[in-house]
């Protein structure tokens, strides 16, 4: 078992550490000797500390290898575009989807609303009856967002004349996509269906997006997500549920641009509008510029670094950087979390979304101890979202120099999911996400916190296990 | 002595409180017990608890009543107008500064840059030299902002066609006002002077503030500031220092306006570039916001509730509650700081500027602890910085529940400096400021910390407990 460097906030050890019961460790607290909870489990027979492959070659030297790549990108927003026009390999009836591979049968109610919603949208259905018929039917072709360098918020519906983000990571050259955040509630992501919701889509392809994509083009450097992520984390976002500070700062950055190719004032009004009334806009940038600065650590022979983390609501997924092609799955989980008013835990839908994207590149929940504000959305106390950050250094092989949290002293976010660490210590990494209805056509309901589920983990780390010494 | 009540971070009691030489507890610090240093004095010989009026009036009712008002205020920004327009009072001939009274032959290095600069941007004087002539001439009348519902940081120079944001309290119907920031380096507000200063105050006049106040009247209920203050204290603002959020915030809640209000977008584009690279843009308007706030708490008899707190930069001075004409003033004392390349302590002139407005208001260098990453440009620790609010409710009458900080699980920022307070602890207030250049046209070369001069307060004290049974 690795050895255990639990500190306080300000990286001072931990007195105490509980890693039982919590009534065990009453009297102390009563006292007020110091003591760190943490949700700690034996770690599991038999796991033994991997460090080489058979063929000799280090693994913490495939690692460092891969966290160099990630610390190394330098995502920037360049344009948008339609779908099928910019992801490589479109085809005129392929619909993306969030986590790992999924057939229809399978799919949950959300990413099954939002496949029929986007239907649609794009008149390939008149309504809801034939939409699903068609997504039956075998006509359709559904893969993971993740094949086609593309990360979809929860359900993560893309279909062909969707407006999506174009993230290039200037340090290696490959690019990323997403598509535009709607905004809370009843929305497509969160599986929402009706004319309202269409009427926003529909607003977002004719008018938001040629009036952003004129101004981000007119800017000949982009827009730098990387250094608006930096900025966020030392303004109260960790840019996965919290993005207000940097939904703010992309406004900053864009809008001399946007006064500039604007032909039409009052639609660009509308444009400022949407944004300003939608702090998760950012989202939508966020993950894709994760997933643009995780892409090229992905096939690093021996590395045992987690490179994508993703969930269809009904599986939970991962991949690692040494066998790139190959998901391990395990059913989704359940969301402990802060519901909307009317809705409660039995209306929830398991984990859901490729926002954990975040998580895998460095930020979102593994950096909340620099967003306490974030448990008014997700629940918890502030000590929760410290303690949550402090854990994941616990299963992660660095330290991301170019995200630092100012209240631990400007330390580096933790960033690497190791498999082996993740199985060393029985740490689970921990994810806060929203909370989409279990049905199809409601839409978002709360937002809270959850665990990866271990056996995706063990899985990974039994095939990782057959490479090695 | 008032009872101690130092805290950690999430409000439990820290163990040992080191209130003398740091040596005394390094080794209980090498055994990782908490302990909080705390700047910390005896009390002076003397100092008694006072609690009643002669004449029987509660001080604690009195200061109850200061800070409910305080509290119950809703700054508003409802405007823009040239000082000679809308502050009520001015006259032709008026310069407003910063701090407490001072006589042209008294006035430091930076407030005489200020005044001949702004005499040059008048057209009143055509040099430096024709300037400095007419300063020193009795024909220019100086008074305090303060005096006229008006704040100015650093220098705070006011003349008649300086535009300024017009802030309405709501709740009282009074109003306060405030210049534009300029940015930081050589500009007016630090005594900088020559052509590009001079140039960038006309463009404000001719281009920005046109702009801008079409915008801000276009909009039926204006900004609320108050709202935006509690925002950024969210977002890792505490408002005085960093303003990075609320800036943002700002540009986000004028910004649909500004587009529908403008009439030639390239200059609009401009304008929204100046506040983008001005981060401390938002200062002028949290400075008026407290201003706003804080007056209606003045003249409260038997209130021992600090309600102005300003340095000219020859001299500190405060007035309390329940005599709200009297200034109580000291030297001005030195900053600690981090330095602009190619400057050092030696260059700084003394502590400077209005801006104490906002510790007096409940937030800025009180809030700190909401602001961790503050310490990059005023110089420490995140720990001093968490130190700082945690030591200032000690010396602060209430918590403003409308002000919260999410680290310290969401408690109320430190509000209403109380004098009895000061004097039986022996805290004095902390403040974090910018420094400018001792000599006249230099302007802002660094950031810092320092506390209040005791002599303000002692002598406010004693004026007060003349008062007292």
């Amino acid at each position: 078992m690795a050895e255990r460097k639990i500190q306080d906030l300000f990286g001072k050890p931990i007195e105490v550490v509980n890693m039982g019961l919590a009534t065990m460790v009453e009297p102390l607290k009563a006292q007020n000797v110091p003591v760190a909870d943490v949700d700690w489990r034996p770690p599991k027979d038999g796991i033994k500390h991997l460090r080489f492959l058979k063929n000799g070659r280090s693994i913490d030297e495939a690692n460092e290898e891969a966290v160099a790549r990630i610390k190394k990108a330098r995502p920037v927003l360049i344009g948008m575009g339609l779908a099928k026009d910019v992801i490589p390999g479109y085809k005129p009836n392929l619909f993306l989807h969030a986590g790992p591979p999924i057939t229809w049968e399978r799919m949950c109610g959300p990413v099954k609303g939002a496949v029929m919603g986007a239907l649609i949208y794009e008149d390939m259905a008149k309504d809801e009856a034939e939409a699903e018929k068609i997504a039956a039917s075998g006509k359709i072709e559904f893969a993971p967002c993740h094949h086609y360098h593309t990360v979809g918020p929860m359900a993560g519906v893309v279909s062909p004349h969707m407006p999506v983000f174009i993230i290039e990571n200037k340090a290696f050259g490959n690019k990323a996509y997403c598509t535009i955040n709607e905004g809370l509630g009843k929305v497509l992501r969160f599986g929402g269906m009706g004319p309202d919701v269409y009427a926003k889509l529909k607003w977002l392809q004719t008018d938001l997006y040629p009036i952003l994509d004129a101004a981000i083009r007119s800017l000949p450097n982009g827009i730098d997500i990387k250094a608006l992520i930096a900025q966020a984390l030392h303004m109260g976002d960790e840019c996965h549920n919290r993005n207000r500070a940097a939904t703010s700062l992309f406004l900053r950055a864009i809008a001399p641009a946007l006064a500039r190719t604007s032909k039409d004032n009052e639609s660009l009004a509308k444009v400022i509008e949407f944004i300003d009334k939608n702090d998760h806009f950012f989202l939508n940038l966020s993950m894709p510029a994760g997933k643009a600065a995780v892409e090229p650590a992905e096939g690093i022979e021996g590395s045992s670094i987690v490179t994508v983390m993703a969930r269809n609501g009904t599986d939970f997924g991962i991949r690692i950087s040494c066998m790139p092609d190959r998901w391990f799955t395990a059913p989704a989980g359940m969301v402990q979390g802060l519901y909307f008013p009317g809705f409660s835990e039995k209306d929830a839908n398991p984990d859901i979304g490729d926002s954990t994207v975040t998580e895998t590149a460095g930020y979102g929940g593994f950096a909340m101890a620099a967003a306490p504000a974030i448990v008014q959305f997700v629940g918890g106390t502030p000590q929760d979202a410290i303690a949550t950050t402090l854990e994941m250094y616990e299963i992660t092989f660095s330290e991301h120099e170019g995200f630092t949290i100012p209240v631990l002293n400007f330390r580096g976010t933790p960033l690497g999911i190791d498999i082996r660490k993740v199985m060393e210590t029985g740490i689970l990494p921990k994810i806060n996400t929203g909370i989409a209805h279990k049905n199809p056509g409601v839409g978002g309901i709360g937002a809270g916190i959850l665990r990866a589920p271990e056996k995706a983990f063990r899985d990974a780390f039994d095939a990782f296990s057959q490479l090695c010494k």
